[in-house]
């Protein structure tokens, strides 16, 4: 089948991929869209020593299984189903899970991917492909209300105005929170709704306000530091930057305000096909640019160039 | 009066000290005993900046107030009692505050100090001047089950058998925790209640088991990389250690494995001064030596060898 392949930290398109064989229970997705983040460009400069084909935020159609012929998209975590995380629900925390795109499992930038038919939910029909490919990183900024309780929240800040930071300011003001957003990109300021505020670059000094709820998406990992005075005494950071690159890192803050730093990664799919579904979260504004499988490397390319919010791949051209 | 002074560096023992003058609501307070932390230490290296008499451990002798002529602890923040933190109680998080011997007020190794009134607390006779003089650090380890719900902790591990770790090992097991313990001291098993399992040194490769509850207690700050190792996912990691150097942390696995990282610092006394007369946890086993305030500098010393736990100064030599 035709894809990407990522191999010794290139990423080349192949025409003669083998399709995924599913294992028992999984299911068959036919790819119709595929989104590009952060993570794929990381697992490039060899992130996580992944090789095969990347991608994890796609839109099929169901080729078997339970969902056969409809539109699905994924959770991504594929756990074993025997051990303690699966029992308790936690799949994407089972230590033998393998990760669409991302740890042994071929990836979404393909005609074809294979994944167990409990991670494939369907997309509702008010629901275009378009939007449907941001069910992945949506659901990732709805793990911010699973994780906290926003009801204690009265100030909350993203660092951040990137794809996920977008995400995440426009998932906490729908949670009726007064949003305050810095980010490298004060235009960004029209893709928000009302209630954030995006507050321009970060200032270099200790900032006047301090904030209950921190959410640091910059994807810069020396933001930690800066990050840490942004948060009142005794509030809470949410941590969404993933990075491969260690920083240097004085805790000192953390202990003496009592702050709690809590990590956030993969999220439930289900409040995000809501609000996708609802129009309550704004994303086809986020789409920059898009490119046929065929041109996946200029599509990561471009992805990676400063300023790019997201970038599609069209897998199918003409669906259905 | 007599006391230790810090100054470019170096601790010296003065016998022409000013008394602390006690503001309007301040009380007066005879130190009859201080211990010496490993904060104090850092001070020295030129932690916070601090120059004056260090020392926030002690026992003492009201000399004016509503405690007049009773045996006090005191809780070591000293807030500006009109903030919004002051006004929920959290003097210790206001911004502006004083803190004893750390942060603009001159601390316990002097013959007297001052505090505000509502920070002292009397000793129950039944607690002895070295076993009160552990008021402080033991406040520390009880800001755990102020901070964390230990209800919903199976099993918990602390790294760390200095001071603070063995507190904490204490504190937890109290609490009908089954708790591990790593450190380099195996032979302080013996000071370990039974419930608490000293396993030795942390094994330097990712441990077999992983905790819902981590007590990170070894004042090492480039633990918190391998504390990490022992949390399950989606567990918790109480961070005790502060230290004056940053050091490189690769936070990724906080994000994949979702662990919430709490800050902990001072804590509240009644619980600590109530196991103290309760003799629920054994203190007095971990005094190590003991000096005469004129040998302040060769306590400090003392304290900063390796394999040392408490400390202590005997501020006054004859009490009452």
């Amino acid at each position: 089948m035709r894809g990407l392949e990522l191999r010794a930290g290139e990423v080349r398109f192949r025409a003669d991929l083998e399709r995924p064989a599913p294992a028992p229970g999984e299911c068959r997705v036919r790819v119709t869209r595929a989104g590009v983040c952060a993570t794929d460009l990381a697992l490039a400069r060899g992130y996580m020593g992944f090789a095969g084909v990347p991608g994890h935020e796609f839109v099929g159609v169901a080729l078997d299984g339970p969902l056969a012929g409809r539109r699905v998209v994924g959770e991504i975590n594929a756990g074993c189903g025997r051990c303690k995380s699966c029992a308790a629900g936690l799949e994407r925390h089972c230590p033998t899970r393998t990760v669409l795109g991302i740890l042994g499992r071929p990836g979404a930038f393909a005609e074809e991917l294979a994944l167990p038919a409990g991670n494939l939910h369907p997309v509702p029909d008010a629901v275009p492909d378009d939007a449907a490919v941001f069910a992945e990183p949506l659901a990732a900024a709805f793990e911010i209300p699973a994780q906290v309780d926003l009801a204690a929240v009265g100030s909350a800040l993203v660092l951040g105005d990137g794809r996920l930071g977008l995400l995440c300011a426009q998932v906490l003001a729908l949670h009726g929170l007064p949003v305050h957003l810095y980010g490298r990109h004060p235009e960004r300021a029209e893709l928000l709704p009302s209630g954030c505020r995006h507050l321009g670059p970060p200032p270099a000094a200790a900032p006047a306000a301090r904030y209950d709820l921190v959410v640091e998406a910059t994807g810069d990992p020396a933001m930690l530091q800066r990050a840490l005075l942004f948060v009142r005494p005794r509030g809470m950071l949410v941590l969404k930057t993933t990075s491969e690159r260690p920083a240097p890192l004085d805790l000192a803050p953390l202990v003496v305000d009592e702050i709690t730093v809590v990590g956030s990664r993969c999220g439930p799919f289900a409040p995000a096909l809501e609000a996708l579904a609802a129009g309550s979260v704004a994303v086809l504004p986020l789409i920059h640019a898009r490119f046929p499988l065929e041109e996946g490397p200029r599509a990561l390319a471009r992805a990676s160039q400063p300023g790019t919010l997201k970038v599609l791949l069209d897998v199918e051209q003409e669906y259905p």
